[in-house]
């Protein structure tokens, strides 16, 4: 009898103790989203922000504008144009010569795209697609009478700069594919997105935006080229098919290629792409915000989050890992500033021999062809948001490339004309009247070869 | 009692499995070295193997010549002419365009230098410092007299290929920094040999030997071009510096440099090496040879020894870890080809330019400048001993600086006689007189822009 009590009272002592671990283990977790006062598809995160407070907390912090440890990039807007004047040549008859500066977080999407001088009366809704979660459901409606609209006339129906809806379902909060655009490229490259694993989608949902577009030309709908690839290659070979071009150079007459921002391309060509690693693991790293742990929305480089981001898998000290980081950025920056001389050598020759009536016009079309060409690789790894980072390897294989090209435009440009044009001066000319010039260098002959 | 008894039985059971288990580890454990038998600087690495069996078995499979799981590099002595004819020229007038192959293992040394083409009556015994343990005890005898004697000379004195003396003590087998040429770089650098750590001695002995140097033109030393730093171009500012130049180029002209194999360098610039990762961690795994675990003296590729050379750190799989090696390395040979394109274009600018009278001599010594620079950046990346992989962004950046300052060296070529010279041919020449010559294209006025 004695026995029997003792056995008692121990098992409702283990059940109290197990309650009460269980109660506080509850407590602990983070409240259970109760999502039934967000309605589909809202489009306001101030009203998700109630049933997600430390989430919005997170995703109000973009508003800051900061360096942070990163040396290139951040989030202050920045003048690049300031920063490389060489980039208002590069850029000469578009509108990236005007205004072009680093990007703000996604809460100043709307003020930046709408306060951009690259927007004037001819921009159409196309430029709208990845600025508001308001955009989805006008596609819905207009169909692909959306993308040609002028720019100005959906302005009142866009009310919130990028927000959760873009990438989240509002009744299961589950990571969504918004952006037809999207879907349309994943469709062109076999990939069934129902079969996407949540660890995918949280790579896919920043794929929506963080890619190279362009403007289909029969009705402006935005469409990424990936018909071939996610390479940079891949997407000049279909740009070459459809004979497609941004603008014409101002000054060498090029026909030109923007790149957007291929992050996800390029990210996918990389060492972390290749273990599975997704954007959200070290752009949106797991912090504790209030009281919970929660996957930080605030977006940003994940240089500002070294122990959060990176020592989850990478155990070095922080200085290390932001040394390797800023070190493989300082190589790359080095490489793109040599192109960046190149193509300015390339379009002062191609410039130069235009103004020649006897520029043979073959060699200026192959010369204009090799500026296009070079400067697209230059654009793919400067507009690209990591410098070059996500695929160091592949940034620094690109522009190589591009400064192969632009060095072959220059010299074709020269070429063309048979003389010395552009780029590179040459200190004597015109002070030795009858040596070194073209006309006498036209003449015959064979001397010993000079020491 | 009963007790009493029983204590002292499991007492004696206990004490019995523990010297079991003490016998049983000490039966697993190598046999301690005993190297009394092993006279001091023994050069015969078969004496060493009497009393280190299983190291030397695995030092004889050396002989062994396969491309095994590389796709670059590899034990074949295939010829890099045959396989990049574009050697020969970027090599004129040097020996290595006539003989120029891939390397054996260590135990060939001997053979492979004696029977190379590139020597010859004038070679002297600076080219034996590496291939011998026979080598330093002639030094310390010979002084500085060593460097500048006759190859030939010392033929019957060197009978060892690279054995365990050129890197191991025979009293402690501790490893041990035998030549002087890595005593003299490291004193210029500061370091203090004494204070090298075991794991960094795991580099250092075979810095001996894998490493860029030059002969001090005094005497024929060999030295390592260290001043500076171990960085490509902390090399070159020293070439610069004392104005030293291997050979003139049969084609342009050009004071050459000559690199090496500046493995170790360009290993320093790399992760693993920020990592604290040696040569021998990768090139000398521990593998299991005969009944005892040993440091592997097979040294090879690690991609013939993935799982004991890669995967101790990294734990994806086999095939992963090759794909990321080769994918890497076919990045830096790809962007390697288009400067040896670069290069040759850059060598028919200038050899054609040198035939010309009127060629301005100031510009033409500036292109055989720049011709000197854009090939030692490649020969830097080619001579070297990983096809980049020791460090793939460095690799890649300094290809990249190649292939600007190659198509420079073209460009400033046919800017030096104001004509259309070498590399990309003219198409039109000869053609349509009076359209496009350089004769007309040195006529004045500007022509409305060409599309």
């Amino acid at each position: 009898m004695n026995k029997a009590w003792r056995s008692i009272i121990l098992l409702g002592l283990i059940s109290l103790l197990l309650a009460a671990l269980a109660f506080g283990c509850a407590q602990k977790a983070p409240t259970p989203p109760t999502t039934a006062t967000i309605p589909a598809g809202e489009p306001d995160p101030a009203v998700w922000g109630k049933v997600y407070p430390d989430q919005y907390a997170s995703y109000l912090k973009q508003k800051e504008m900061t360096k942070g440890n990163s040396k290139y990039g951040g989030s202050v807007p920045e003048s690049h144009l300031k920063e490389a004047p060489v980039q208002v040549k590069l850029f000469a008859g578009y509108p990236f010569s005007e205004d072009y500066n680093e990007e703000r977080g996604h809460v100043w999407a709307l003020e930046d795209v709408t306060k951009t001088q690259r927007v004037g009366p001819k921009t159409i809704s196309s430029c709208w697609n990845c600025k508001s979660p308001n955009v989805p459901p006008l596609i819905e409606k207009m169909g692909d009478s959306f993308w040609s609209t002028p720019f100005d006339q959906l302005k009142d129906q866009i009310k919130h700069p990028i927000a959760c809806a873009d990438c989240h379902d509002a009744q299961t909060n589950a990571l969504k594919i918004t952006r037809v655009t999207l879907l349309d490229a994943l469709k062109t490259r076999g990939v069934d997105p129902a079969k996407l694993s949540r660890q995918e989608m949280r790579t896919m949902v920043c794929a929506q935006c963080h890619v190279e577009y362009y403007f289909r030309p029969e009705d402006k709908r935005v469409t990424y080229p990936w018909k071939y690839g996610l390479k940079m290659d891949d997407a000049e070979k279909l740009y070459e098919e459809i004979n497609f071009k941004d603008w014409d150079h101002k000054e060498s007459g090029a026909p030109m290629l923007k790149a957007q921002h291929p992050d996800y391309e390029l990210f996918s060509t990389g060492v972390h792409a290749a273990n599975g690693v997704a954007c959200a693991d070290c752009h949106m790293p797991y912090i504790k915000q209030g009281t919970s742990k929660i996957s930080s929305h605030q977006i940003q480089s994940p240089l500002n989050s070294l122990s959060q981001s990176c020592q989850t898998c990478h155990k070095q000290s922080e200085q290390y890992l932001k040394d390797q980081v800023i070190g493989t950025q300082d190589q790359v920056f080095k490489t793109k500033v040599s192109l960046e001389k190149a193509l300015s050598d390339a379009i002062d020759a191609i410039n130069t021999a235009s103004k020649n009536p006897n520029a043979k016009a073959e060699m200026m079309t192959q010369a204009r062809t090799l500026h296009r060409k070079s400067q697209w690789r230059w654009d793919y790894i400067s507009a690209e948001n990591s410098m070059g980072f996500h695929s160091p390897k592949e940034a620094l294989r690109v522009l190589g490339e591009g400064i192969d090209l632009a060095r072959q435009a220059q010299l074709t440009a020269n070429l063309a004309v048979g003389t010395a044009a552009g780029g590179t001066a040459n200190p004597d000319a015109g002070k030795t009247p009858g040596a070194g010039t073209s006309v006498d260098a036209a003449g015959p002959g064979a001397a010993p070869k000079q020491q």
